[in-house]
């Protein structure tokens, strides 16, 4: 069943008609060939989709067969699949419509799909959508929601649907099988019969493409919306609530997913409003859903302002509660102890719960990563995380194997990605952000993969073809002087943002007037709290900078399962990426490169900035390679990056400047800020940043 | 009289006992031996004054009689004098002031007074203050005005004295002998009794220093103060309501110098609403002041919305008009035919009136070269334009030559500086915009110095031995590490803002909602006169850019003499300096140096960048050798200059682009900027820039 990528290449080349403006994402159409598709009776629309798909995305040999086929195969679990050379075979209908897309997948990257089975890492694989019932989409990027809009008319229109299936097509393509499809901080709203009615179309729509619809629901809604007098999770009258909610949900959608719940967090209510703990208010609502399969995902993310270390507060607040939980719930953790930060040790919770089922949470959008201006290809931030071994079973724990079930004997296994969609036409804003909804759903399929393949797969499917004049650049053209340095950038485009903005461990010390876009070290308002201010977790001081997070400080390091925890408390044996995040040392403290801790700070900025530069550059030759459109538009956003980058640098270093007193090395750029400028500029309001 | 500059050196630092703050100028305070001055009975203060500085600023060699002589000397001209081994002897007693300014400066340099003759080469050498009765000054960057205060009462303070005399004493160290001291946009009220009683309080403090005091004055005073139905000048009424003016002026400053005219100009009234000629206006002034030896200064920056060539309109109007002014007019030419940019081919006025008196008018306030945050050393550029060759008396007829009476027999001869002064303590906003008030006496008192000199001149005087640790540099030290680098860097300045602003001989293409700070091709409001907006002069299309001034043009080089009217006419002999001046030429027009133009326009702006990164990196490294207080100012003014050269050349190249569709090279550093943010920047008010 492999063809060429050549071939392909020049089919695609052919075939390209109409504008690339980004829409098509991942599945751009291209050039097919007859193949004929034998198949079981379909049970549900699924198979029918896999078929369609199979017809429309075939370009192996012409006058193929394919055989799909459902039965019963130990080695498949979940929606896996079996390749074989006749078809694809798997237990679930879902399972043949991913196998499916694999062999297009293959067809269209020139690689040969492999004979065997493929099963996912995680049972559920999902987005998570902070969008609001008004339309507004909270750290969204790419415009407003693609599920809600601020007319509360709701008429779902033929526009809503098309863009919905085109949606739950891409997911299907990568696997992800379920979408929260509102804000976690949610509206009780949510709830009413009018958004449920709603919910319901959205998940007509999603469903012949596997995707399980899911809602985030406000802890406090039997009393917003149900005009009780408590949302007690002990209370027999919430109990009712919750269970009728429930019930009335599934009458409509049968294959609900269930709840995402952010309790007791951040301001929203939760079960200790009542004295209740996490796990009273977890099995209350799992039980609500139970009887329909229904699953809830609770999330961990808690921080108190009291506390003297925010890193360690979920962990204290969940590892008490390991056992207490129903099997039906799942712990749903940020990769990082802090909030999604470009660079975060992992989540020391990872592992920590032995008798309960855990979930990573990603940030798919950029939220502190560039919005949708910046290129950051989060892939490689995400197979960090995933390969950071805990040691809480032993050496080779790692976040991916203590979540995926190899470990513990979870119930369920989930992965969740904050989602970066929108209505903009390239869905994302940035183009090169598509390639981290992409990244998401392949690596919770598959926790292992590199993300050297999958920037290459993604690459291969979102841009062959894409030029202005057809068919000018052979492959071999192709792959040298698009494909291998524009993989080469967005490998290196995550580590280039964690140089220019938050270098050896530094985190938190973003502006928060401009949303977390660009630098804001100094910004602590008086009455403030301070876990939400930057000087908390830079602490600068004449003597130096970091966070003491050692023995001799917050002790978070004692979190860590050892060996870690004593090669973290060592500045000697901590990885440089974490040094400022577990340590507060000195400007002239002498690093592993010999320099000192400023001059490595100074280094660190400035070569953030060359390195988007060198994106720049890079991005300036694949102009041959790629439609104007897109290639201007990314051009564009990498101007803006740049700049930001400066920003970043000039930024921290004379903030930094006035605790070190120490020079800038001659060896990089000078500031071409000054502190007193992007201090006022930072203390307004920005106007509103360039769209696509 | 020669003493080391080593020994002087560390002279200064060991006497260094107050801040440095840039108020002392080019005149600290120094360590000074005891003189014997012999010297006629003073029959002024200014005699007084020349002692005063000779005790209070020897340096040669202790116990020396120095001896003032005052005798006729046919080999003196003007306030010229003559140093011999025994003193200073000048025909005027401000002869022998500028004579002890020259062996204090000489000591200070380390250079040997050489014994002859010094003789200006202008007879008037002028400070033009655009500041306002309200306190504001027009493109003043450095505070409010020293001279006129918002609150009305006009109570003289010791404060304002003082700083008059200051200011008095700074001119009178470089040979500045007069000040306008209003703006040449007047406002009438200046010639009211109560602003008059001001300009005698102001004119007595700078008389002992041998600075004379001028005003501009509104033509169309006679009706707007003088409650007069006209001002035609040849009104027997208004003819009398200026002799009696000029009478009440006098009566109060016997030396009263004069009357500078801004008429017919941008707005301004002139005799031309009366039907009459330039020369009507001048003379009608002219005979007004002449009882007194006043001086009547007409500009002749004049120029029509609805010409087609802005640049041809002053000698269009004013060579016809040769001849027929009164002797003790002088016709004020701007150094350059448009208005003060950063490089401008000299005024074809310039050697073209040869029976008029003409002073070329240079403009000390960086209003086009980045206010008093960019470093530009406006000495090359003046040094530029004097030594230009108008041929119209044949080769050598350079722009000094043929204004300062070398070449024709003018009455009078002067050379005017638009001044940079203002309240800020440094006087002058950026530490380095003193040297261009330095420059300018400099200049004027000899138009053959050479810039290096001047700067050589300035440093030493300005800040050796500045350094918060002192005495810890030798001279040699000093000199290498300090001199050489900070003279090269002054003397680079102002071509590096030509490369980052305006490359090539493109002109006039600033921001006009940042007043004339950063770039702005693209300002070009509805309705707007043609001539004010950047399109007008860059002339940017698909075939290519820059103004065509040639014979198939406007024939603006027409104006000038040959052999310069036809090198400049061919694209193949016109300077490079010159060539958007002049031509419209294709984007991919070959240069001299083999590039295209698009190319080689990317270059220069990318120099410009690259060049003022550095001056940032030649200052940083003279963080010894500086106080910290100056170090610190120049440095932050750097920073900002460095980021606004980056916003030119993003701006210009992207804007530029549209029209040539040709990419930026590989060569050249990236934008940062995106076209859209920064014409979004450009169209509103920025906030207040930084200052010191």
């Amino acid at each position: 069943m492999k063809k060429s990528f050549l071939s392909f290449l020049f089919a695609v080349a052919a075939f390209q008609l109409r504008a690339e403006d980004g829409h098509q994402l991942w599945l751009r159409p291209h050039a097919t060939v007859p193949v004929t598709v034998v198949a079981p009776a379909s049970r549900s629309v699924l198979l029918a989709t896999a078929k369609q798909e199979l017809q429309q995305g075939w370009q192996g040999n012409a006058g193929a067969t394919v055989t799909l086929t459902l039965k019963k195969d130990k080695a498949i679990r979940y929606d896996g699949y079996r390749i074989s050379p006749s078809g694809v075979q798997a237990v679930t209908e879902r399972g043949l419509l991913y196998g499916v897309f694999e062999l297009i997948r293959c067809q269209q990257t020139g690689q040969a799909a492999q004979a065997g089975v493929s099963n996912p890492s995680y049972e559920y694989r999902l987005l998570n959508h902070w969008d609001n019932p008004d339309g507004s989409v909270e750290r969204g990027y790419a415009g407003q929601s693609i599920f809600w809009r601020k007319d509360s008319s709701f008429v779902t229109t033929s526009r809503d649907k098309t863009l919905w299936q085109e949606y739950a097509r891409a997911n299907a393509s990568v696997g992800i099988n379920g979408a929260v499809v509102n804000n976690v901080n949610a509206s009780p709203r949510i709830l009413s019969a009018e958004y449920l009615a709603r919910v319901k179309a959205i998940a007509d729509v999603l469903r012949p493409y596997g995707v399980k619809t899911f809602l985030a629901v406000k802890f406090s809604s039997p009393v917003l919306l149900g005009g009780l007098k408590t949302a007690d999770p002990l209370d027999p009258a919430v109990v009712k609530w919750w269970q009728a909610k429930a019930k009335e949900i599934y009458q409509q959608i049968p294959d609900f997913g269930g709840f995402l719940v952010k309790a007791s967090s951040e301001g929203q209510p939760g079960p200790q409003d009542y004295g209740r703990t996490h796990a009273d208010g977890a099995n209350m609502l799992a039980d609500a859903v139970r009887p329909y399969g229904g699953l809830v995902m609770w999330r961990a993310f808690v921080y108190s302002p009291s506390d003297k270390d925010r890193a360690k507060q979920a962990y204290n607040e969940f590892v008490p509660l390991d056992g207490k939980f129903r099997d039906n719930v799942i712990i749903q953790v940020k990769n990082g102890p802090v909030d999604f930060q470009p660079r975060e040790p992992f989540s020391p919770l990872f592992g920590a719960m032995k008798k309960t089922s855990v979930m990573p949470e990603f940030q798919i959008t950029q939220e502190y990563l560039g919005h949708s201006i910046d290129l950051a290809f989060l892939s490689t931030m995400w197979e960090e995380c995933l390969g950071s071994d805990t040691y809480q079973a032993g050496p080779g724990s790692t976040v991916a194997r203590v979540t995926d079930g190899s470990v513990y004997p979870q119930k369920h296994t989930a992965m969740a990605g904050v989602a970066n969609t929108g209505l903009d036409r390239n869905w994302t804003g940035q183009d090169f952000g598509q390639a981290n909804w992409y990244a998401f759903g392949r690596l919770a399929w598959n926790n292992q993969l590199k993300s050297a393949q999958i920037a290459d797969e993604w690459l291969k499917q979102t841009f062959a073809g894409a030029a202005d004049q057809q068919a000018t650049a052979s492959a071999a053209d192709w792959n040298a002087n698009f494909l291998a340095p524009v993989t080469q950038m967005m490998l290196d485009s995550r580590e280039a943002v964690v140089n220019y903005s938050m270098p050896l461990g530094l985190h938190h010390i973003m502006s928060a007037t401009h949303d977390h876009y660009g630098p804001g070290p100094w910004w602590a308002p008086p009455k403030m709290r301070a876990d939400w201010t930057p000087p908390y977790y830079h602490q600068a001081d004449a003597q130096g900078v970091g966070f003491n997070r050692t023995t001799t400080g917050s002790n978070a390091v004692s979190q860590y399962h050892e060996p870690l925890a004593s090669q973290l408390n060592d500045p000697a044996t901590c990885p440089d990426e974490y040094l400022l995040w577990f340590h507060h040392l000195p400007w002239d403290f002498k690093m592993k490169s010999g320099n000192t801790l400023w001059n490595e700070l100074c280094a660190h900025y400035d070569k953030g900035v060359h390195q988007v530069r060198q994106f720049q550059q890079t991005w300036d030759q694949t102009r041959p390679y790629v439609d104007a459109e897109r290639f201007a538009a990314v051009q564009n956003k990498l101007r803006a990056q740049s700049g930001a980058a400066v920003l970043w640098k000039d930024a921290c270093l004379l903030y930094f400047q006035q605790f070190s007193k120490l020079p800038i090395p001659a060896s990089v750029e000078p500031p071409m800020h000054t502190l007193d400028g992007v201090i006022a500029n930072d203390m307004v309001r920005p106007r509103p940043l360039p769209r696509p």
